[in-house]
């Protein structure tokens, strides 16, 4: 926008518009402040339900929201809050004094957004009232703009689970450098991690070329790993987002994570040892023991560890989202053909 | 619950609640009549304002929301609307006719409840009627179980990037059958779909043997053409998900991708060069150009593959959600493997 064309709708804005729209300015765009209008309704508590009434009535041409009624003081500070529905609800010489909720649930000007909707959630809010550290009225946030604040936040975590960081940008509309510098970090960072899995297979490289089907099952043994141990990940990861699973739970998730993943690995394991037993290229019996035998193993150990990665990391205070699926890959590269050399040397005597 | 369990909560609803439930039994549970309460406002057309108010503030205990108010005729049929706040703006006087919104937004008791979602959030409606295929108003749907909605899908989309599909329960709350239930079928699917990768890597058997480190660096390859791949099918099925992209934008995407794709496959490219060449295990400079120009290719292939893939499943009619990510690593493993050893064979004249 260039500065001729801002100058010119500043200038056409009412007077009412321009003192709101600076008013806005001062805030954050990502916390309670970011979201809020200052364009609600407020009353005095010493007046009576006829008198809001018709207050309402008069003032509802210029605000928001008309179904929440805020009582403030004489310094602007929240008192209490009553909805349109209760004062309908009342009789008409009631004082508002009398009627209105003082356990108002309100949010600070600097409260996260995700934090904002989670409360609105929760109470089934159509508004919440926003206030300063004095508890002096600010604005109010509507539900509007907080299922959008939802929509904004999982593509967010949806990206994040893809590897990518960054803010959730319209992808038509996001240039070349943004999105190669959206995407760039974490290859990189996964691709330097991956690499601990050169030395693992160099360290066994003798045993494969002493047993040359033990490479051609390589990627079977980390794709198996890796797609087993992303389910459970995934598991924790929006049980954590959703508050449905916390640390202390770990107990009775490793528990049903062990018994789930020896299900997995055995299912896995028998068709493993069945395909390659019996189609092409083809293994020997042994051979084919060796593969289904690991898989049972590695889908265990991947299935308990992209369980447990996300529920330390969210321990630390780190976000799980972004380092859990992909990190996992990772580990469980490693440590799949770790498991998947032991196993071939015990069972193939080598 | 067990039957006199059951029995004994039935005989204490009120008849009021009865009829209710049992009206509320007859509609499934994942579309309109499934969200919805048949505790709304209805008046007839011809009473005037204040005879409105009057009503609405008699009936107010007895309702969901009382901030739009339905208007229909003697047979049910839903003929307008009118908010609270257009109730209390109009003058005493006037008739409910000549004030309400004859343009109503309903929605059939059978429409989706996804598809109910979106059309409150676009509208910014507290709530939506839900009308049978006669007109016929049957109940509301409102704001706060369109946000539970909201959250459902996105729980059951993460599950599906998690290859699991089903419903999205409480983890925690969920046997280890329905579990497994939930897990094991993709796992399968991917596994026999990643034993082509064995018949590729056995079809350059030979090659590998003779040039030993080709086999160090496979993981990596596989890897990270995954976690490219990953990322552009993220960010297509996100932009499918939202309406953002759509299958015609087909052209413009391959060619942000192929840009992104070769920057991308540039830097990683670099990074695996210098990593192979200067720290253990180690590759003299031939191979670690192989390793290089290899993974250009291959992300630059696992980028335009994970972009184009979710666009073509939409097309079809599928859900790219489900398919995309896992089906990618297994499309990415076995090209990329044939990218890795094909360019080996050109570059180290094998």
């Amino acid at each position: 926008v260039s500065p001729d064309v801002r100058k010119s709708v500043w200038q056409n804005l009412s007077d009412e518009a321009k003192k709101e729209s600076l008013f806005l300015l001062r805030f954050d765009e990502d916390d309670a402040a970011g979201l809020m209008t200052p364009r609600y309704l407020a009353i005095r508590s010493s007046i009576t339900v006829s008198q809001a009434l018709q207050f309402v009535r008069k003032g509802l041409q210029e605000v928001e929201t008309v179904y929440y009624i805020y009582v403030l003081d004489q310094v602007q500070r929240l008192l209490g809050v009553v909805s349109l529905r209760d004062l309908l609800a009342a009789q008409d010489t009631a004082v508002i004094e009398s009627i209105m909720e003082k356990d108002v649930i309100s949010v600070l000007d600097k409260t996260d957004q995700e934090e904002v909707a989670k409360i609105l959630e929760t109470h089934d809010f159509l508004a919440l009232p926003v206030v300063d550290s004095f508890n002096r009225m600010l604005g109010i946030v509507t539900f509007d703009d907080v299922i959008d604040v939802i929509r904004e936040e999982q593509t967010e975590d949806v990206y994040k689970m893809g590897a990518m960081e960054g803010s959730a940008d319209k992808y038509l509309e996001t240039g070349i450098l943004k999105l190669v510098k959206k995407r760039i970090p974490w290859l990189i960072i996964l691709l330097i991690l991956g690499t601990v899995s050169t030395n693992i297979v160099h360290h066994y490289g003798n045993l494969v070329l002493g047993a040359a089907f033990l490479f051609i099952f390589m990627p079977i043994i980390t794709q198996t790993g890796g797609n087993s141990g992303n389910q459970s990940s995934t598991l924790m990861i929006r049980g954590l987002a959703t508050g449905q699973i916390e640390f202390r739970d770990i107990g009775r998730v490793m528990l049903k994570e062990v018994i789930v993943g020896i299900l997995l690995g055995l299912g896995t394991g028998i068709v493993i040892l069945l395909r390659s037993y019996f189609l092409p290229p083809g293994a020997d019996f042994m051979q084919a023991l060796t593969v289904g035998v690991s898989l049972v193993f590695v889908v265990l150990f991947s299935t308990l560890a992209g369980a447990l990665a996300p529920l330390l990391i969210h321990r630390l205070g780190l976000d799980p989202t972004v380092m859990s699926g992909p990190l996992m890959a990772t580990v469980i590269d490693v440590c799949g053909l770790t498991i998947y050399f032991e196993i071939a040397k015990l069972l193939l005597h080598l």
